[in-house]
């Protein structure tokens, strides 16, 4: 069974001061309806992408589904971290292959730009394994510096190189109104900002940010009957890796992003070669580096050559997240894995504008959680 | 096809100052593993129901499954308040019914003791609506204690029928070896007992705990392959309300619970009368009068003489939390589903010991999450 996305809604990431997490949800709700011209009525489950921690609002299903108007249809909230919302799609995909619901509404949501800089440091600070490693000072940007000096040890790869991800990313977030930041960044300001976790500075690390997406799943026979231009999901990849980085073989590549690639390859009877567009999980620019290795856009060790060259370009091999990524859209943790298959869709439709592939037929998407403790690879197809 | 539950485990609940959550989390996994002969290499994934912000350890799922073994297969956690066991349990159930996965691990897991009671009361303050409701005081005890005056203006249910469900449970949580409290409580104690939100009193609410409990689910052709007593979960019901009670027609009745009985019954093609033993939600005493009316035990507003009658003692029409329920073994958020689960599962197996209720046939769980905004209701046969 084919099981398509009927429907999306995008809202604008950033401060969000004028919205609650609800109305928040909202907007890509309705939008995601209007869409492919359905109503709450049409749909027969809302799951939920989120990271609760954030909230002030517990139980954050129970308050979006009265105020989206989706009571008494069943809700629940999915968290992996910063892969939450590739947890809520792959729930409602499961359900849906399995002929319990027709039709879900997947809203990947997130408010935290009201929570102050001491109590999102004291959450971020407790991301890694707070019983044997956050006491060593493991925040987050703290792990992916121990990634990069490892990638920059092993394969050469230059703090310059990281820099051109930022480049790139921001560029491409010009082009994208949703986006918290749409404004270029240049070499020097990037090299010259602070450091935050050597080798990382401050634009090599993505911002936080509030925001929704919404996707409306369905069936191979809704998705036609409400859609024009179904988008089908062909591949859906799934791994985990272990928690604590002292227990990993390798830190300079992602294990769970190789495994729930090959498995979303198989599965999509394609290979990284075929992909005509990716978004990839860019929560710091050697992130980048290391997705395009994981995924095999290019050999171990030879992610910086390959934003060097400008592969991950319009124009080059593979173009890797022109909807500006992580870095330039901001990551409201659990809309991220939202906003990237909404890009998919946008690609595949050929309603992407000013940064369209041209001709893109094959979209994936590659959402890591947290440390790489968890990764989810989707592939979609026209 | 059908879907089984092929092994269970279930970890003491309490104060559980000798383990973190993934400790907690392998003692049911492991006991599962061994009560259906399986190790992790026969498991494809892990469900972990649970509610993040009790927690200070962030992204469970990742914790657990690298403590666990359970990497490189995918993971991530399901939350729907004190339903998330459930919400993992129905995740889960969809994945195995698509053809995904053939067996799943569902953990219901929560560490909650180790908060101070500032903490706790906190947590506790938001589970309303905060926007609307929370500022005035509705904690939880304080929106089930206007359930209650509610049910007794137009029912003439009493204080004493609330505090026979006590009396019940209690009897019963000195029969299972897994409950907080294993002491029975007289009606004069209940009575006496220091008011929380009146009409309720500290005996009538359930006590918080840490605990965790565990279900191996499989497609029909593994659960017998690798169970000799798979037990089959062959109704699923899950419905929502509106978070807000000002928005709700009625506070004598959930209606999420009306709702996803009706499911449940249908799909399982049986009715109350049919229903040997149940688990229902029991986080305050009125919470199960209201739960024998809203899944049709009783007519409405006869939950009180139901219990009165004691129709809900092993011996009566329908036996109800036997096992001694929340108000007795503790609510370890989201690990309540799991172990209603493990109830019925234990009831149809014969297995239930001192509290077995003799040729039950056919199970009922019913689990609320917060204060109605979700129910799920399973139902299970031998």
């Amino acid at each position: 069974m084919k099981i398509g996305v009927a429907g999306i809604g995008h809202g604008v990431f950033g401060k969000r001061n004028d919205a609650t997490a609800q109305e928040l949800a909202f907007e890509p709700f309705s939008e995601a309806m209007e869409d492919c011209g359905i109503t709450q009525q049409d749909i027969d489950a809302t799951i939920i992408g989120s990271s609760p921690e954030y909230h002030k609002q517990r139980s954050l299903p129970g308050v979006v589904t009265e105020y989206i108007g989706m009571n008494p249809k069943p809700a629940f909230l999915t968290e992996a971290a910063c892969a939450s919302g590739s947890a809520a799609l792959l729930s409602a995909y499961g359900f849906i292959r399995a002929g319990m619901f027709d039709v879900v509404a997947v809203i990947g949501v997130q408010k935290m730009m009201e929570l102050s800089t001491p109590e999102i440091l004291a959450l971020m600070g407790r991301v890694g394994d707070v019983q044997w490693e956050s006491n060593f000072g493991t925040t987050f940007p703290g792990y992916y510096a121990l990634y990069a000096r490892r990638h920059m040890h092993e394969f050469g790869t230059t703090e310059e190189q990281m820099a051109q991800v930022a480049i790139k990313n921001h560029f491409y977030g010009t082009k994208n109104p949703k986006a918290r930041f749409q404004k270029e960044v240049s070499m020097e300001k990037i090299m010259s900002s602070k450091i935050v976790a050597s080798p990382l500075k401050m634009f090599d690390c993505c911002a936080n940010a509030d925001g929704a997406a919404c996707l409306i799943i369905a069936n191979e026979d809704k998705a036609r009957k409400i859609s024009d231009t179904p988008i089908w999901l062909e591949g859906v990849g799934s791994a985990t890796a272990p928690f604590s980085v002292l227990n990993r073989a390798s830190i300079s590549t992602i294990p769970s992003a190789v495994e729930a690639g090959k498995q979303a390859f198989k599965m999509a009877d394609c290979e990284p070669k075929n992909i005509h567009v990716a978004d990839v999980h860019d929560c710091f620019t050697i992130a980048e580096l290391m997705a395009y290795e994981d995924l095999g856009f290019c050999k171990r060790g030879e992610g910086g050559k390959f934003i060097e060259e400008k592969q991950s370009y319009i124009g080059g091999k593979i173009p890797v997240n022109v909807d500006g990524g992580l870095k330039s859209k901001g990551h409201p943790v659990g809309a991220t894995g939202t906003s990237m298959a909404y890009e998919a869709v946008k690609q595949l439709r050929g309603e992407a504008g000013e940064r369209q592939v041209d001709g893109a037929e094959i979209a994936l998407t590659h959402n890591v959680g947290g440390i790489g403790q968890y990764c989810f690879v989707n592939i979609y197809k026209r």
